[in-house]
């Protein structure tokens, strides 16, 4: 089948891919469409490094494989899909029902692998994957494929939401508005926090911002947001950049006694200078990916209507322009999310 | 009146220091006894570093006094002293009686100054010093001086205990067991924590954490904490350190979904992963000092027998010996705790 791998940080198209085959308990689906994260764009330049820090790092259980970056590797775990058929003694939605999955598939010996970046397991980024029956989700009220693609995005947003534990009446500021940020001010207007102050550099991000709930957006080189916030109470903020710099200039901005949210994947080192966040009683929480549940209740707050996604899809591209949306991606006042339908 | 003074860095000791006089609400006392604390080693050296980095920090309000390093500086927060009198239109115990105090002193304006650093508040390195009235606790049960001075630093533990929300059945992690450590150790033993696996390169340190009450100790040279404590399950760990790497550490170890809790003030600027952060989901708890209900519940915990300070006394000397005793405390084999008996 045709799909796109990251060869060597290259992205490549490839029509000899071998065709996925489904086990038992899982469905063949054909992609409809698979939205390209931030991340994605950095494994690609960065995918050693990253592989690099994984490998230091204890605490975590090793699921045994090791990537190996001059072979092909499968991405695009932002799908959404139609169901073709289902493995040997597997029960599946009816042929051509729209769906999406939380994007693990479980192995025999019940490890999982991520549906993230896999030489093996494949990804959005191609003709056709499987997924794990249980997890299959189909997609409701006639949602456009391209906007079912973002429930794994928004679904971000939810679970930084729900692990900062905000109160409608906190003030949230939200540095950043990628897609990660302007997930989080999603989840936050639809958990009803009233006052959600957004920053970021790009105009056009700022107008997203306020699309998706922001109930005030600043441009950091005219007023700092801690300036429109107010120093008076603890605030909840999300940092959605993850660029080195930016958490220690939130703690040391931050007024006391607020709760940092760090959803932003800074890869690299970071400098950070403790004395603030003692000085002012900071906490910061790390958070990442979702639970089922709230990846569920992420298609459903996009079904329902409660959030619409359909400002952010800012390009609809075949597989031939993967390259191009990878590049097209960088320039913030163009492009937020591109969606590609294999 | 004789009071040790910090000027330029150094320690002094004069025998002209103006006589402190107690205001309305305020209370005259003797100096009994006052220990010494981490952070006045700290600052001793590198009090302009943190003048410096203070300057640059937003989110707090400022109290309007710059200290001037190279005026005489006065220090010790962690007293116990005999009430002598009181000021005028307050009422005090009755002379004599031993107390301590949550060592802030408020201003007519309803502003507070600490008692920490001050060109012009005075602190335990002298003979006498002004407390504010509703703040002065009597030390009950006939606890000795030089053993109500460790409320303070006790209360820090607590504190740090109070709010990492450990819970009995959770395993508790003490990485650096200098007197924070230490107090920490305490407070989780009183909470009934009954796994406190406690880490410190000195070995004398190692055997306080066990008298303390650490159920385990590790020698780092062996044995790291983390493959003491397990990686199968979240754990809280006390960073008690303070020292540049410390932290990074701890994200790149601790198992996923782990609690930290930053007790140790790390100064200068330090590095840290992200990566290891987001990859386990940890969060981090920035902690300083304690409230005046953990300040007397501290108080009674040491009256009471429930934490035995003796151990941790190492040293008791006189003013002309404090600023020997700033260089013996960098000696973790000999010293922990040394007390000063203006």
């Amino acid at each position: 089948m045709r799909a796109a791998v990251l060869n060597a940080g290259r992205v490549l198209v490839r029509d000899d891919v071998e065709e996925p085959v489904p086990g038992p308990g899982q469905v063949l689906v054909e992609v409809a469409a698979c939205g390209i994260c931030g991340s994605d764009l950095h494994f690609a330049q960065h995918g050693a490094e990253m592989q690099a820090l994984g490998r230091t790092m204890e605490g975590v259980p090793r699921n045994g494989t090791e990537l190996d970056l001059d072979r092909d590797v499968y991405l695009g775990h932002e799908f959404s899909a139609r169901v073709l058929e289902a493995g040997p003694d597997t029960t599946a939605l009816p042929a051509g029902t729209l769906v999406t999955a939380f994007p693990v598939l479980p192995r025999p010996d019940g490890s999982v692998d991520a549906i993230v970046y896999s030489n093996t397991v494949k990804g959005g980024y191609g003709e056709r994957m499987v997924l794990a029956a249980p997890l299959v989700l189909e997609v409701p009220n006639g949602l456009p494929a391209h906007h079912a693609a973002l429930t794994e995005p928004m679904a971000v947003g939810l679970h930084a939401v729900v692990r900062s534990d905000i109160r409608a009446g906190q003030r949230a500021v939200v540095v950043g508005c990628g897609p990660v940020g302007l997930a989080v001010i999603a989840a936050l207007a639809v958990r009803g926090v009233e006052s959600i102050v957004a920053t970021d550099f790009s105009s056009a991000r700022r107008k997203l911002a306020a699309t998706m709930g922001a109930t005030e957006v600043v441009d950091p080189r005219e007023e700092t947001v801690w300036h429109r916030a107010g120093a008076a109470t603890p605030l909840v903020v999300f940092e959605a950049v993850g660029v080195p710099g930016v958490l220690d200039d939130i703690l040391r901005c931050a007024p006391a006694r607020s709760r940092v949210v760090v959803v932003g994947v800074c890869m690299g080192a970071d400098t950070v200078h403790p004395y603030f966040g003692i000085s002012k009683e900071l906490s910061v929480d790390f958070v990442l990916g979702y639970t089922p549940e709230e990846f569920a209740a992420s298609l459903r707050s996009i079904a329902e209507g409660e959030i619409d996604v359909s400002p952010l899809v800012t390009g609809r591209v075949g597989l031939d322009r993967l390259a191009w949306a990878f590049d097209a991606l960088a320039d913030p006042e163009e492009h937020c999310k591109i969606v590609v339908e294999p």
